[in-house]
């Protein structure tokens, strides 16, 4: 791992037993603190993306969109949003998916994407992948092709790695924490 | 208003009864799509704020992230998310605040901001003022220095202005929309 990428991990804070006991919850609040720290993670973030024929960034709310939107701005597009129900308001698709318990559901606005589009998702952690294919679906479900996607951090051992991939999308990401 | 703010305002959609009947919905998803607007609107949104002390930006959840994280990038400052209750994962302090009906509950992280601190506010949209009080005091509790907040659109009639004028925060917005 290079210095740069080092540095944004030591930014990371760990937070023992939340949301509940056993689990080490890492924040990215820290890491939105730290000017530096932020700037790099966006810079990082977009690079493997530039000139790559992008025309969109999505990222769901609501941590999607501290990375998402200044990500499609380092790299020139448009940001689309994708909202837990009844947050947009034009006319929206839906997509539900499965939670540890019970499901939840993401909305996007009917326009927003289309055929022609090349949508790049954004996300700050990718841990089962539940959220990232529901909104991979809902791209899709418009016409526009989805392929990769980008993360400041990956939890391997939670598999949303392999299920990003089972769907034909590529997980990116900056740093990756594993049973430490 | 320079041809700039002309083009931004041109890109805000209005959707007519949302969220109910007789009220004109100002939706920046177009504007966010729009990546020219996007841009413009982050950097007319910093400008006023280039070296004038600030320490750091907070946005609240959820439209706040949207422009508030890309400001405090724009502006080389660390982002502080002020969010609903139980979403931040340490200590936090809370303030409930009045909504048309009921009321609303934020947070923000004890540590985040603190004495020595200047700290701008960022939303999206100004209408009566209630979520950006509430933030005002979160981050006055906490010890930091508040005086002025940047929105992308201010409907003036509705009495946010003149009530964050009350507490000491000067509004400074983009595009305004008054009865039309």
């Amino acid at each position: 791992m290079s210095e740069q990428y080092s540095f944004i991990k030591a930014t990371i804070r760990a937070i023992p037993d939340y949301p509940k006991p056993g689990i080490l919850f890492r924040d990215v609040t820290s890491l939105l603190e730290n000017p530096t720290a932020f700037h790099q993670s966006v810079e990082l973030l977009a690079q493997p993306f530039r000139d790559k024929g992008y025309t969109k960034v999505i990222g769901t709310e609501a941590r999607g969109f501290l990375f998402g939107a200044p990500v499609a701005l380092a790299l020139g597009l448009g940001f689309v949003p994708v909202r837990k129900p009844g947050k947009l308001p034009c006319e929206t698709i839906s997509q539900s998916y499965q939670l540890e318990y019970g499901e939840d559901t993401l909305e996007i606005h009917r326009g927003a994407v289309g055929p022609g589009d090349k949508v790049l998702l954004v996300d700050d952690l990718l841990a089962t992948g539940g959220t990232i294919e529901a909104t991979t679906q809902l791209a899709r479900e418009l016409g526009a092709e989805v392929s990769e996607a980008a993360f400041v951090i990956a939890l391997p051992e939670l598999g949303g790695i392999e299920r990003l991939q089972k769907i034909g999308v590529k997980s990116h990401y900056l740093c990756s924490f594993d049973g430490e």
